[in-house]
């Protein structure tokens, strides 16, 4: 079959004919039908430092994003059955630590990430963890299927933080509108935000905002989007601000746009440490800063599955691109540009 | 009366002969029982480039923590009455903006403080807002009641996020043991944590840690608190942090020795901005940060006197000093050295 | 001025000439402009076995949904001014007891009503206290400005628990779709609930439910409403039943139709014990009951200017009787017959 | 190997010699330690009503309350190992309903019990599926090891309901002290509560009850336990009450002693429908019902692991009776007389 690998410590990737793997015990094989391009995958493909320190195995086929079709299962596998159409919770858990023990398996004491710390799903075939597949609704799409991964991370950030009963009603501003901010901007919408403010510098992807619903869009390389928020607000700032862009300067207006008792979720991961204004922004607002990874095991499936197969949110905007798996080298150059929503390959 | 006061844009302060003030409408006027010092009156009376920065008012009584008894009251006020003994909330809020609408007047969007912003209270009587009394419990010795003010912050830092529903079962680590960190070992002792860590520098301070129920004790001077506190929670770290230092080094300790999925509340009040490894340390454990700041008004006041009244709590250990009002200077001295605990003034 | 009062122990009310009122300490007059019609205004018009226990006070106003214009304020009132234009909040709190002092006002345990333990809002003219008068968001039409209490009893059953964390991509039943029940299929469909079920034998109030929102109707007399909710969830059942009817029987359901875990949130008025099958239907399904009374003071009516202030919620379909005050006989007969939304009388 | 069985539908069980079962799939087998009688097992000895109707297997071993050692694993088990001493967590769930999938395997869709559903632990060995073998703390004794389950459901009840952030600082009623309500007072106790208010009929119970920390005792024989818990709290009631009798006069009484705000947990399983005074007593105090079932899996078996290793609980003066396997109908007489804590049999 063929995989897109990582065959040297250096940008890149080559598509490779591999054998089709064997599902272990506890492993079951899936025929890919979707597989889509995360912001994860462009810094391997890149080789930035955070990959070079971070990929430790090499050759790997990398790719977490999934759907396609189960077509053989290991042992001790009982479900899900071949023939089964699923996607891919991308977190491998232990399942015996603590958190996994206590239902935060999200944040799992021994996490591994396929991809990154396992063979990936940028491959004609790929090999899961069984407790990591997802049965896809058969309402949803199978095109836009592998997107419920990232479309998870975004749900996440919204209501993970105390049932999300703190966003209905709210401003909710979004600080950037890559993929997951696009989806955050629908999801806000369909939760019962009041009012949605999309803040991103490329136009294209503002654009998207809009049509996700967003109510004020603000462009950062052109408005101070402090000001933007504060004026939207009546000068009260936004109750929950969900940042995504892992900007320190973003993360440090994120805090200043907040309300006093406000929320600011972090999704976007900053390279490097952020000096925030605690003082001022954080102790004196009463502000509530939450740290987000992942999608909770398997609540978050559980909403995304309702949100997508029951229509309250459209993904089509945000997927601007879909192409051959052989075409990879031009989808990673739509992502790198920016040109782009949610880039698809399809083996 | 005599009245404490800030009468130059300098270090220091004078006791001054000034007339009783008379409460106006909806005021109450009290005569000063005792009156403890704060950190912040530490910074007004060295006039440092906060105070400098923060107090616009000169000539101005300082001070703001409180007890004492009712001797007059201004039109308009219908509680308390004449007689009643009190303490003094310190926070005057407005009232009518949206967070006092909406059970959050503790972070009113037009706050004044006693002692900051309004006449204070080391003096032999203070007018205080009659909406910011409190009864004293009779249950509550006079001379411990004016402490409520401060240990209702550690009561806020403790219960105000989720209702400190994570508290319980919790390793507890507490940063600084100036008052307010020393009533909070308390606290969460009486609040059900499985085990207090309490790391301080001073050791005067450490051991008052240790009366009041801490089971760990760390020098930071001495050992690394991160290895400390992860050593003494089998390496998951500390499920609740409460930084009561305002030290950037330390506020970024307390968030690499937060368990995953644990708390940090931020009371101590940093005067520059802080670098935080957001990505590794926040993010990736979904931790949660919580700026806290006065109390809930009057919840918080409730819990103070459940915790004192009952005797869940005793704060005797932390009250080092009691000194007459004319021997300011040396109270002053007591707080800036660390060899103390509270210091408490009696006109 | 005319003023409808009860002026005996029996049926009916009488439309009296009254001296105007005049406002004294903390109260203001408001000239009425709308005032609607309650079931509870009904009880006390047919002078029901309720009535005659709870009403102590003859002759009295009653009345206590109310919109006006200020005209005169008492002694020691700040706010609201002179020509502000208001609505009521009906439940008049003590400011002192434990309820009140921690954030529950709406709960107080001295708690009097206009209109029930105070002179009433059917008149010309009304007396209120200054504490309970709301100003209207100039967004939110005066016809409709009365109805924002009854409105607000809605809002604090959806969102009064936990924040309405549990309501988003929920389904959520309505039991009995007074105006109440019709309010709270509006705001549960803004505020992200997945699929909204009606249940109400009256075809009028059902025709208003689907025009407010909702997903199913369910006519509990020819058909099952527990096996209706069962259907229309794949056999999971609603994971929040709002019960706004009162009656035995309905409530019963109400716990028969939860999900595993739902909530069920009583606010209609049962007048007799209610028999549970709390083993089988709250016990093993660990359901959550919640009882509901008034609005949160004041985060309700903040959410209720939200909510119709932005026009994320259109109560228009469901005030489908408009009269001048003379005309009250017509109005209450309106009520009385079913065969309305929400009475709004116009002095 | 011996067994304790049902052999007819009939009071009474056989102590009988049957093989030594093998594990299956997923399963392990226990040497049985301790194995201790539950309220459950008495019904099912008896052969009351519900036994009659629930219990469809027979002959069946029953008992679900279990310490032993792992002596086989069946295949595709990789915890617990050969040589684990383990307690169970009797619920058996599914793993892959809607509850199983979103952290609430205690209320499966798909339940089954140990000892109900399927073999029990009243014998030499036991199968128990891998999944509910639970490893016990080294620092807690073999010998109340097996009380781990009932003790889960003490912790479960006062944790269940957010986080038990309403417990801290609050009088708790424990409306019966069998050994779940003793449990329950020692827990309260060591999380925070104020004050803990045992009501009990059994005076050698209620001796139990003071042992384990209760401060007020009532016996409702010889005083009305709602004015009692009334006049405790000063008037205002309980804030949590947990009602561990299922009796329903006790239900009723329970909701009669809450405060305003309040929460009522139940756990006690009342054999018929109840009837409560809803509007006085629910609604207009906005009191909280939850019903509680099993323990959250496995997060209370983490806090009873906290609770029972850090030694925060002491049980040992709730368990009474220890008695080897063959001395069980002694066993039954003293959990049916009352004249008992737990009992618990040592094979």
């Amino acid at each position: 079959m063929r995989a897109l690998r990582k065959t040297a410590a250096a940008p890149g990737a080559e598509l490779v004919e591999v054998p089709v793997p064997r599902p272990g015990p506890g492993q079951v094989l899936v025929k890919v039908h979707a597989a889509s391009i995360c912001g994860t995958d462009l810094h391997i493909y890149e080789w930035d430092a955070w990959a070079a320190r971070r990929i430790t195995r090499i050759p790997m086929t990398f790719g977490h994003e999934l759907a396609g079709r189960v077509v053989a299962v290991g042992d001790e596998v009982h479900a899900p059955v071949v023939g089964a159409f699923v996607s891919a919770e991308s977190h491998a858990f232990c399942g015996h630590c603590r958190m996994c023990r206590t239902g935060r398996a999200h944040i799992c004491e021994n996490l591994r990430i396929l991809g990154v710390d396992l063979d990936g799903v940028f491959a004609d075939y790929a090999v899961i963890p069984a407790p990591n597949a997802w049965e896809v609704d058969p309402r949803i799409a199978p095109d836009v299927a592998s997107v419920q991964e990232p479309f998870g991370n975004a749900v996440h950030t919204i209501f993970g933080a105390d049932g999300g009963g703190d966003l209905e009603l709210a401003t909710v501003a979004v600080i950037g509108c890559g993929p997951i901010g696009l989806f955050s901007i629908g999801i806000a919408r369909a939760a019962g935000a009041r009012q949605v403010i999309a803040i991103e510098p490329n136009d294209l992807r503002l654009g998207i905002a809009k049509r996700m619903g967003a109510d004020v869009l603000v462009d950062p390389l052109h408005e101070d989007p402090v000001a933007a928020v504060v004026e939207a607000t009546g000068g009260h700032g936004a109750e929950v601000v969900l940042e995504m862009s892992g900007i320190a300067s973003a993360i440090d207006q994120g805090t200043r746009m907040l309300a006093h008792g406000g929320r600011l979720s972090l999704l976007g991961l900053p390279t490097a440490p952020v000096a925030l204004d605690l003082s001022d922004q954080v102790i004196f607002k009463e502000a509530r800063i939450f740290g987000v990874t992942g999608r909770e095991l398997f609540r978050t499936w559980e909403q995304t599955t309702t949100l997508l197969g029951s229509g309250m949110v459209d993904v089509t905007p945000v997927i601007t691109h879909r192409l051959p798996l052989d075409r990879f080298a031009e989808g990673f150059e739509a992502v790198a540009s920016g040109r782009s929503g949610k880039v698809v390959l399809t083996p």
